[in-house]
């Protein structure tokens, strides 16, 4: 493998290995169907020669900030209405790797995955003093006979009432671990920045329920580790900060924030470590860390997940008990966990973007390889059969990868156009079939983006390359 | 494998065959901590020794039909309020299988998923003319602002606005076919038979757009085709009815629908398969089929899916537009398609299921396999730690199955007990560790609810049989 990996400078010895190498018989038409266009994708017309998109002139489509415009030129986003947005097919796909990942992370803390309605019942707000708490950020309606709901922002009444209809929940039953990837609504006093604060997004939220404080903040503490492994494996740089509890209640609380200066959070850390807190937690005097007397630096940050220890705040109000040990009716001890799930991948673009391109972490990216065949009528176009062979070729040879590579058979454009608005969409691998498609065996052209390297190889080396690609 | 497929009433003799095998060393806690044990899923306690669900006793828990009553009684669903539904964990499993059945056809026929917000602004519905025609159907609310909104039971009028997005749209990038699987919201009246008529459902809906009236229609067979495998691949028997079309418009509309009593709709269908229809479409005095003049069946059906050829009745009012070949302005022609996803997952329920005992299509049943290990205290006790070297070794043979198998637990229980909550919940295999797991090798016992088959197998029998399944 190595011998494959040299950069632009060097010269590829190896590659001349392969020269003798026949080419495998092909069942004719093989893949042919199966292709992903970029010419037919979905997408903004700004990626297309010489058109404009429409969707940055809607409400919503002004570039507010870095990854709000980015998403809705690359066509990921489109305003639907004031801080609604419809999400498009490559927002879709980055989604739900990331749902992916995290039901994933989810299982492995015992996790179980439910789905409960957007409509709330009044009454359960009402029950938690909530219905007014809430004020107008809640979204409300009545249906044709008058009764009256709220979209869910948030579960906690709703799980607890469904838990607490279980009325012969036993100790060995719990800890119950139960979350759900949904749609929330907030009717915000002004969305903002796309889906960094928008009025309908997706959330992932986490509701458990344990048999004692002690094993309650043993969850707790199970489920902030989860939420740990899920930003590392998507690269992102995080600070888990002390947090106030706000309307949610409970005793505990934490923020994951992206340090960011466009985030709406002010924080204050500790250089080495030892302390990190939203602003609203500690007090204007407080300007030294507690364990080391390091003064602490303000920074900014985009909350991406929050986690609260309840306590019995809502189990309390539900009556939602277990039978203990000893055979007595107790009430749970709850913890609720949320991650915003559109909001990640607003944040993950808003920190690893550059001013004019995406960045993804590769993990989510919508599609992990762009191929770019030649442009039609130069001197190397009998490349692009090639190059069409090597799509099939790597679709059979990594099937993780098979729906994730597309073909930009815009061959009217130049390599170089084409390349910029790779660059733009911020594929992790873009493959092209340049002057060297011609040499035998064919060379390919493989610009890396994420380690910003160039290699010149073989359609061998392309797939050895693109094998070790990690997919959740 | 034939010989390990001998029934009860057979003998074994290829089982022996396995006797002087040794067991594979064993990494110390192998799959331990990953296997899903039945005493620590969230379902109601009917199914826990001595418990009660508290479930049937909600509005919306009442047993109204087959499949209310079973997916209520089997933790499937639980009431939320009028006609809303939690979807729990094993309902959820079983619709994310569905979905993934239908990413896949849908894909294979070019399908683009996106997402498109619920909150629908009412200026939309009024340029249709639906904000009035929906009526007392729409859930509608107003924001903060006092902006109307409804919440989306279809999305002609989003999709048609986003596409219109798109000014420069070219007959290259067409056809377009654009779909999503999202919640939905309804007013029904009178809500009931659980997911077979809620008020807040899963549905997916797919919206085309192409450049002729012969190519639309070309999508609308090659849609129903797809919708044809959907239905084909979960072994229900279904009819495509000619159909109204109602609130949506448009010419021509199929309707997909599974026979059962309980069906809503009321269809004839000719006997040989030349005619079927809504009985809606059909004047009363047409009583014989137009084709071979046989008298027509009439029965009732279960909607599960409906195909809609609009025209330009939508990309007319939004002005969704492309250039032709010709570099003329003309108006998509349009086409819509939806399949109810949780309705399908009722309707299969009711249609499949035995009065107290819930039947899946193989390809979508929450779980795959069921382990009874001996009862606590029985002379076989020794044989769980077999049953649970056989759970780890099948997760790491068949690793499609790997999250798919769970493990009874409750050997407080007997077998006796524990295979009939097997036998309710709908296991496609459930496997015992009976009086045989004593003989040298071990021999389980095997039942495959499909085919009523007993098999008693070695542990190499059971991998073998097992790794045939297919999961979606
Ligand atoms: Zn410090
Ligand atoms: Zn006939």
């Amino acid at each position: 493998m190595e011998a494959l990996l040299r950069r632009r400078r060097g010269l590829v010895p190896a590659l001349s290995a392969a020269a003798g190498r026949l080419r495998r018989a092909r069942r004719l038409g093989h893949g042919a169907a199966g292709r992903l266009l970029v010419s037919r994708l979905f997408q903004p017309l700004s990626l297309q020669e010489g058109g404009e998109a429409g969707w940055e002139a809607r409400p919503g489509g002004e570039a507010a900030c870095r990854s709000q415009k980015l998403m809705v030129q690359g066509g990921l986003i489109c305003p639907a209405g004031p801080g609604c947005y419809h999400y498009l097919p490559s927002a879709v796909r980055a989604m739900e790797k990331l749902v992916g990942l995290i039901d994933r992370e989810m299982r492995a803390v015992g996790g179980q995955k439910l789905s409960m309605p957007s409509l709330s019942p009044a009454e359960l707000w009402r029950a938690s003093g909530r219905w007014d708490q809430m004020g107008r950020e809640l979204f409300r309606l009545a249906d044709r006979h008058g009764k009256d709901y709220c979209l869910g922002p948030t579960h906690e009444e709703a799980v607890t009432d469904l838990v607490a209809t279980q009325t012969n929940l036993s100790y060995r039953q719990l800890p119950l671990r139960l979350y759900q990837v949904t749609r929330k609504f907030r009717d915000e006093p002004k969305p903002r920045f796309g889906l960094l604060r928008s009025r309908e997004f997706y959330m992932k939220d986490m509701y458990t329920f344990d048999a004692s404080e002690e094993a309650a903040r043993r969850t707790y503490s199970l489920v902030c580790d989860a939420y740990r492994r899920v930003f590392e494996a998507l690269g992102l740089r995080f600070v888990q900060v002390q947090a106030d509890t706000g309307s949610i209640g409970g005793t505990v609380s934490h923020e994951f924030q992206l340090p960011a200066d466009i985030g709406e959070d002010r924080l204050v850390l500790c250089p080495t470590g030892h302390f990190a807190a939203n602003v609203e937690m500690i007090s204007a005097e407080q300007t030294t860390c507690p364990t080391c007397g390091e003064p602490l630096t303000p920074t900014r940050g985009i909350e991406v997940g929050h986690t609260f220890y309840l306590g019995t705040k809502y189990s309390s109000v539900f009556n939602a008990t277990f039978y203990s040990a000893e055979n007595k009716l107790q009430l749970a001890e709850m913890g609720c966990y949320g991650l915003g799930v559109t909001r990640i991948l607003a944040a993950a673009v808003e920190v690893l973007s550059t001013e004019d391109s995406i960045r993804w972490p590769s993990l989510i990216a919508p599609y992990q390889v762009c191929f770019i065949p030649p442009k039609k009528g130069s001197k190397e176009e009998k490349g692009a059969v090639l190059m069409e062979h090597l799509y099939d070729d790597l679709a059979e040879a990594v099937p993780q990868l098979a729906g994730d590579s597309v073909l930009d058979d815009r061959t009217q454009l130049t390599i170089g156009k084409r390349l910029k608005d790779a660059n733009k969409l911020g594929y992790p691998y873009v493959i092209i079939a340049g002057k060297r498609v011609c040499d035998d065996p064919p060379v390919f052209e493989v610009w890396s983006q994420n380690t910003g390297e160039v290699m010149f190889l073989t359609r061998e080396g392309v797939i050895e390359l693109l094998s070790k690609v990690r997919v959740p």
